[in-house]
């Protein structure tokens, strides 16, 4: 970035010798969406950015719930870790929060609403004198030697900072999830100005977002979602109307508030998720509305259709999501018909595209018009695009640059339009999952690794092992076949036949015959000396997989069993 | 559409009372993507138009890796089929022809390509005595009360036909899958003017598909993926380039190898499929090249990197394919690296977003250049957007509407742009699956229903149940816990402590104890009455389901073992 960016260590405060390094840690978030986690580490102070989970693919870890990042590294160094900086309060950087302050004392920091979902899930966990600390923009909070900056940004959910965190080597900032949108909701916008100044002042490294980091241009105004709402809002006028959209996005949600009272429509609430964010951001003013446009989901039989809008979760296609019940019939309260347009204003995430589309088709066979992505412009990005992305570089100026927030595919892409900045390329870094690097003026070091890498979380559970998820994996794909063998453990003669029970797999009679024969003989071979359980598991394993595999070409998990008489 | 599509009996050949009605029965592709499958009867006979198969999603049908519609109707009324009429070579127009072959000895029909795949199938499934027979466009083939004739089309494969069946009642005119390209690769354009005689003389009945209904304007045509690819080609001159495409896709396959050629590059062929499509269509002409183009996979090492062009499967990240392996290592031919351009010539096929991405990641990660669909214009589809849709019902003007080749949202559009375009609702009927129409000029009318739905395929089983299917999704999700209780026959007391093992769950120690221990009572309050083991393996049921239920909310499968003796 040219002359200007020299002076990135103008804020060191200590130039000394004796300055301890600043290391940055990487336990979440690169390499992967999801479940962001950054530490920034100087002499005994450790401050944490951000603290998400993300949800797993069913198909790759069946029955897992969520996962959150392994921070063994913290739980380690717990003394040293002065706080957690939240961005913003989004599941992928909060979701964590509850399990790490299990093991680690030590205050949050974020937005009015970050704060509110924290706490939230505080009380759920049921957790203890927990410091959670709301703070507003362009306020300054030090942290044993860094003193952190919270600077307004523009995002799909209400109270989204970027950080300036002041280190002894110069300033680090941190985007956080953002996107320039000019005309937001709230009338909030980025603060410009205050990132101009930082990046005047010199920023040593720039960690930035890179979601959309594949997308040339701009992305849309939140508002454009406003226009498209009243719009089909204007054109069902004798419809009832169902809304379905991410709980998080509370300006979307104002604005489908903002519909309802204009067409004179009252609004019902479906869905935990929808209902606690709704009460939570009403109570710290991010969601305004007079009391009396709300309608309890269960006397909405006692207007007229045409005067109700239920705004639901379930965007997504989530199985147990209120739209996803009652485009099934499941869900008791509200009736899909005819006289029903529903709206889901979201686009599917990756991944997602089938259960979504199950729920369109299913309402769309009960006789309602679907509104969707896929047909008009319902859904606009929280994240910026390569025009965005490259204006909050040429603000902040940064002498070094590590893109963040995405898979490999994005971190490169995004290094390489740093690069087109002007960045020098000796200056760009790639961050890798549980690499540590030292920062200073004189560059980016990889300095040691320390554990990383996901914790898997089932709600019964405390966690789940990658045994548990090999097995689950295995059973799913070709089932699994018990074999029980009763024997003497003193002779090692079976004392009654084989025992052979299958599940998930279809197994010939005269398969289990010829199974339950070849173990007989096995065991007749080895009758007279001592019957060793593990041995005769082995064998029991071997002589089941290789019938298994010659008559079927199939490997099911295989379960020996031995009973000693 | 008018008056003109009065005209739509012209072609009666009988009107007198005694002639049979006419029927369309949907076996698959109506209400789902994939499996394609439509009969047309009259009286003794029956024409099916394609056969196809489609892939499941693993999530929900673990272990299957293939479906194929239930032909039982087909079976049942064997002797009355007349024929197989073929649209393309797709999988999911021709996938279940072995399978339906082998129940119904009847001919095929198609176009030069599509026979030649299926005489690859047939080859495969080891079947004789089948008439395959290769017909031309325009070309008529009669077929008991049925005349046929097949109409070019443009589409993603070459040799596609849609087809104008005259029957008693009026002439059915079937799409296939269908895109209007003006400026095809291989010059061979749709007939319009063949289509508009038809329409002229009259449509009773058309069936169009409705895959891209939702997207407006005009799909691109496939000769702009060749100037992308030409561009990349241009530009990656110092680069081993590794190319992924559909195997079908063999005008693109043909642009691929049209830019290896201007560019001085050998193109060496990885993964089965493309080397057999490859090996077909060359043979048939549809693929043209000089033979020294070609290079053996195994001797890309004796010539320089920028002198190689791979052209490889997995363009949809299937973990098999030659692209998935080479990202992770396990292809030992190719290893990838700095001096590798990797273009994805595809876009995704929804559900299959996180494979694909994942391999793009990995090559990624290995310092290989990888553009794909979101980055350049890579891809175009082979399916009629909505100009396109309404300009073949401008050609036909139909009597009667019915969307085919879509999931249900899609037959809804359909259904109302066919309104939109002037044919009225009453003559325009969603088609479902299974259901029977009779089809006169005075209407489409329901007239009961056949047996209908899917056969799971299970490559070492010859079909799949329901139950299999329950099981292994039940394992994959919560795992499995087996307890075996050992009991005299005659007292039911307990001869041995009881066993329990559980695979895909984690069960503490205390957990385990419980168990035991509530088994042991329950058998000992039993104990002095015969045991029935039924009953037996209910009271284990019940008492292991209960007690994993309340201490980690979970329901794994509960598998009771009883042991007499």
């Amino acid at each position: 970035m040219g002359e200007k960016s020299k002076k990135g260590g103008q804020q060191e405060q200590g130039n000394k010798k004796n300055t301890p390094n600043v290391k940055v840690v990487f336990l979440g978030g690169v390499g992967e969406i999801g479940k962001n986690m950054t530490a920034i580490e100087c002499g005994d102070n450790i401050i944490v950015i951000d603290a998400g989970s993300c949800f797993p693919n069913q198909e790759e870890m069946p029955g897992i719930d969520y996962i959150i990042p392994d921070f063994n590294y913290l739980q380690q160094n717990a003394k040293r870790v002065k706080g957690i900086i939240v961005t913003h309060g989004h599941e992928d950087h909060i979701g964590a929060i509850p399990y790490v302050l299990k093991e680690v004392n030590t205050p949050v920091y974020g937005s009015n609403l970050a704060i509110a979902l924290i706490q939230h899930k505080i009380t759920e966990h049921k957790l203890e004198g927990i410091k959670l600390k709301v703070v507003e923009e362009r306020e300054v909070v030090t942290l044993g030697c860094f003193s952190v900056e919270f600077v307004r940004v523009t995002h799909s959910i209400a109270g989204a900072f970027a950080v300036a965190v002041t280190t002894p080597k110069g300033v680090i900032f941190h985007t956080g999830d953002f996107k320039i949108d000019h005309t937001p909701v709230d009338g909030r916008c980025v603060d410009f100005s205050r990132i101009a100044q930082i990046g005047e002042n010199g920023v040593l490294l720039l960690l930035q977002e890179s979601t959309n980091v594949e997308i040339d241009g701009y992305s849309m105004s939140e508002r454009n979602v406003g226009k498209s709402l009243d719009n089909i809002f204007g054109q069902n006028i004798h419809k009832r109307l169902i809304v379905a959209t991410f709980a998080s996005n509370v300006h979307r949600i104002q604005q489908i508030l903002n519909c309802a009272l204009k067409y004179n429509r009252r609004v019902a609430f479906s869905g935990r998720s929808m209902e606690n964010i709704v009460k939570i951001t009403y109570a710290i003013k991010e969601l305004k509305y007079p009391p009396n446009l709300l309608i309890d989901l269960d006397k909405i039989g006692s207007i007229p259709n045409d005067r109700v809008c239920i705004l639901a979760t379930g965007s997504q296609g989530e199985p147990e999501s209120a739209l996803s019940r009652m485009s099934t019939n499941e869900f008791k309260k509200v009736v899909i018909g005819k006289d029903d347009t529903v709206i889901i204003a979201a686009s599917p995430i990756p991944g997602n595209q089938r259960s979504i589309y199950k729920v369109i088709n299913n309402l769309s066979r009960k006789g309602a018009d679907v509104i969707y992505h896929a047909l008009t412009s319902i859904h606009v990005s929280g994240h910026a695009c390569r025009e965005e992305l490259k204006m909050m570089m040429s603000l902040t100026k940064p002498k070094f640059f590590m893109p963040v927030h995405g898979e490999y595919r994005h971190l490169k892409l995004h290094a390489e339009l740093a690069s087109l900045m002007g960045i020098s390329p000796a200056n760009v870094e790639i961050p890798e999952l549980g690499q540590v690097y030292d920062i200073s003026k004189s560059g980016i070091k990889k300095q040691g690794t320390v554990p990383s890498g996901i914790v898997m979380l089932d709600s019964s559970l405390q966690e789940s092992s990658e045994v548990l998820l090999r097995d689950r994996k295995l059973m799913s794909g070709d089932g699994f076949v018990i074999a029980i063998v009763n024997a003497s453990s003193k002779s090692g003669e079976l004392t009654a036949p084989p025992i052979i029970i299958s599940r998930g797999i279809m197994l010939p009679e005269s398969l289990v015959e010829d199974i339950k024969t070849e173990l007989s003989v096995k065991f007749m071979a080895n009758a007279g000396s001592e019957f060793v359980a593990s041995e005769a598991r082995n064998d029991i394993r071997k002589v089941c997989a290789k019938i298994l595999f010659n008559k079927l070409k199939r490997r099911p998990m295989v379960i020996p069993i031995t009973i000693e008489s």
